[in-house]
């Protein structure tokens, strides 16, 4: 026997009786431009481009990729050819919340699949959206929301549910990983992020990938999804990376680590830890594979043990098999499993050795402040290294603690940062220990 | 509209009107019961295990895991008690092709669904599995058939279905694994098989791991899945690892490479190259992180390049997870994506660098045999090693050539292994490098 819900997924099918799924791509941008070339490449049986949408859209219409999109669709710049049409799958890569998801919204009241890379809008709306696409009977899958070409969403959906995943990082941001792969060989910050901006890796202003903001929506929808846990976007702590330098990097060999932008995530009770920030991770553990703009998750599950996902995340085509392998899914009528998702409260605090960095103008008695500091909020010092050839007058030297909280040293540092000697402010990073527990 | 096919699809959809999926376990072995475990564990809503087959079923009943299963559920050694019930989902974990293949398709012909993680029979006989499972509207998923826990096939299926993948290789049985990355600490082939089986992780008999017939099962499972290229499991070269030595390590490491039981397939126009053995990898490779029991599987794709999936691939729990996972998706109506596939003409050959270690008595002379025979079917040496510390009398030495294809350098070999200071048959291993081409 069929409940009703599965009855009106069934009616609201996407193969038609014609055979032919209708498609249309609103956005004709890097990733919605490779989308019309891999479906071309591959001329998959049963789905036809028929709209493409675009503001301006002339622009598009004559540029190069337009040779990908069959001469049949139409090409508009009014949504409402788009909505009121009788496509079967709406495929959005605009980016952005609005207006994409009252769009979305619309298309998914009239029936229509959607397919989306909008990680911002699938981090902020996805529940909302999912149980609209629900009540109609269709499809909402985002599969390239998270480290587009590297399937990790479909792999912990259909190949995960069935474990208890309590905990999981990821390298989810292309940028940030360019960026400090280049600094581990010694780049400093400045010239690395010029180089990503010609080389089209980073945005004229980098902020939502060196701040965390890209990062920590790919990390809710990976909660959600993995974890069950729905956490508010603006609430999980986020570290820019601009202020990792190249001593830090040196130290950090010390200590038989690099540093990579880490998004991480651990269930404890009611709540979630979890945060977005430059990290020091030991050389010997999976995350430090990743190079240049590779993306990289690890999930740990109570029986599966852990499990790695990794590849190229960024760029039009990778991102594209996402999106392609998404259609076909529903144009199959495919569905995509569904797990039960809580809210949940979410703390940065994570229990784990720190690694300190200050610039001092060096003077007697600074290294026993700081260590006062420390001891005054129970933080225990487990090295302390200071590498010979800087000068005295603005010398950079490193404390790493045993695990405490993230909390406790912040409030250290607070009165540290106050000493004259101090140049900078001190630099703070969570060292990613696989022993790590929350407190 | 709905197409006849959908419509059958919803009619043995696993969703009952009581809201209760039934599921049968046929096999109480080392997965089986684990599933149980992993069941009782996490009380997925809507799934009750109602029958447990096995032969001598009453050893089961009184196993210290028999505590997982509901008192409710029946347990019994008559197949016709799951097969003529009303259970919804039959999952196969017993292993080997008969009986397993006879009762599956009586369940398929009755409108069950199946779940399995048998890689024996979805190689052999998966295709015609899968045509009988789409007559009858009923899903067959078998994502615990590759890598266990690690979500593989899932990952394949929904996310890169978008993609052209040429290419891949994959370390997927983990007793050779074990035994390999054991050896690369410098211990020696037997002591290491003799703890493996002590440990569980091999057989009393460990033919099918060690001789590569598992990982030839799960290649061709990979092959049809991400290649869309069905091969005779039977025509595909294995290789055992039971002749590397300890020896082998050592020069290895002087090539900054390691040796792993490798499975790769590439395509080749109509054809498809493919070889189960023992590899030379370089460490700087991803597949040389795997260790200990590990799995790992790369793909390569047109689009979205190379692709890694890794983890704990066996055991009872990491198995159970994709068994349980798959179940979650069947039980609420989830479709598998269908690819198309075609039968391939299969190769071992492969365009590779070659590594070839001799034993010898060392005489005068013996080089330049060996260096004629190879210049005689057309194969450069790259480089020649010989370590100090060995007896003259039996010297073990390398040479390594450079790209040319396995049947050549096997066309010197026979003539060179009949050379009289020849104390052991020579040993030729594959140099996996990333610019590998078939022919
Ligand atoms: N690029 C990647 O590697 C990647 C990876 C994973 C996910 N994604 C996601 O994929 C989506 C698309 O990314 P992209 O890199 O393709 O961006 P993009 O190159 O900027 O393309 C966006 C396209 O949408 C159009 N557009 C944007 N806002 C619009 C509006 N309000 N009305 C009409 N048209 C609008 C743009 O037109 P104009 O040309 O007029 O601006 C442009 O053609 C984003 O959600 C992004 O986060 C991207
Ligand atoms: N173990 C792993 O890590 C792993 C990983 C991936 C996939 N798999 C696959 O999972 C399946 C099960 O593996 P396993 O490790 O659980 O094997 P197992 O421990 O040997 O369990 C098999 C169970 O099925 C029963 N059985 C076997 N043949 C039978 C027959 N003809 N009639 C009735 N009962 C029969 C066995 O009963 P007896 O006790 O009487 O022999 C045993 O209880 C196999 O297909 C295997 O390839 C296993």
């Amino acid at each position: 026997m069929m409940t009703t819900k599965q009855k009106k997924q069934v009616k609201a099918g996407a193969k038609k009786s014609d055979g032919v799924v209708k498609v249309a791509l609103l956005g004709f941008g890097t990733v919605g431009s490779s989308v019309a070339k891999v479906l071309a490449g591959s001329k998959f049986p049963g789905i036809a481009l028929t709209h493409v949408y675009n503001r301006d859209v002339a622009r598009k219409r004559d540029s190069a990729a337009a040779k990908f999109v069959p001469s049949t669709a139409k090409w508009t710049e009014n949504i409402d050819d788009v909505l009121k049409s009788d496509v079967d799958v709406v495929i959005e890569l605009m980016g952005g919340l609005t207006p994409a998801e009252g769009w979305l919204r619309k298309a998914l009241s009239a029936g229509k699949h959607v397919v989306t890379a909008n990680k911002q809008l699938i981090a902020y709306r996805g529940t909302s959206l999912q149980r609209l696409a629900a009540k109609h009977g269709v499809q909402l899958v985002y599969g390239a929301a998270v480290a587009g070409g590297v399937p990790v969403i479909p792999g912990i959906l259909q190949g995960l549910g069935g474990d208890r995943v309590t905990r999981l990082s990821g390298i989810v941001n292309g940028t940030c990983n360019y960026i400090l792969s280049r600094m581990e060989t010694g780049a400093e910050y400045a010239t690395v992020l010029q180089d990503a901006q010609q080389l089209g890796y980073a945005e004229a202003n980098p902020s939502a990938d060196v701040d965390g903001f890209d990062a920590r929506a790919k990390l809710c929808i990976l909660s959600r999804i993995a974890l069950h846990a729905e956490l508010n976007p603006d609430e999980v702590a986020t570290q820019t990376i601009s202020t990792v330098e190249a001593i830090d990097f040196v130290y950090a060999k010390e200590l038989s680590c690099t540093i990579r932008q880490v998004s991480r995530a651990q269930v404890d009770g009611t709540r979630v830890h979890a945060r977005v920030a430059p990290m020091l991770i030991p050389l010997s553990s999976p995350m430090a594979w990743s190079h240049g703009t590779q993306n990289m998750v690890v999930t740990s599950g109570n029986y599966g043990g852990d499990v790695v996902f990794s590849g190229h995340g960024a760029g039009g085509e990778p991102t594209a098999v996402a999106v392609v392998s998404d259609l076909l899914a529903v144009s199959q009528g495919a569905k995509a499993v569904e797990l039960p998702v809580r809210k949940r409260q979410v703390t940065g605090e994570f229990l784990a050795p720190h690694y300190l960095r200050f610039v001092v103008d060096d003077k007697p008695g600074i290294v026993s402040s700081i260590a006062g500091a420390l001891a005054k909020v129970g933080a225990n010092i487990d090295s302390l290294l200071q590498r010979p050839g800087y000068p005295k007058h603005r010398l950079p030297f490193v404390v790493t603690t045993e695990p405490c909280l993230t909390g406790v040293i912040e409030k250290a540092i607070h009165s540290i940062a106050k000493l004259d000697c101090m140049l900078e402010r001190p630099l703070t990073l969570q060292v990613l220990v696989p022993e790590d527990k929350p407190e």
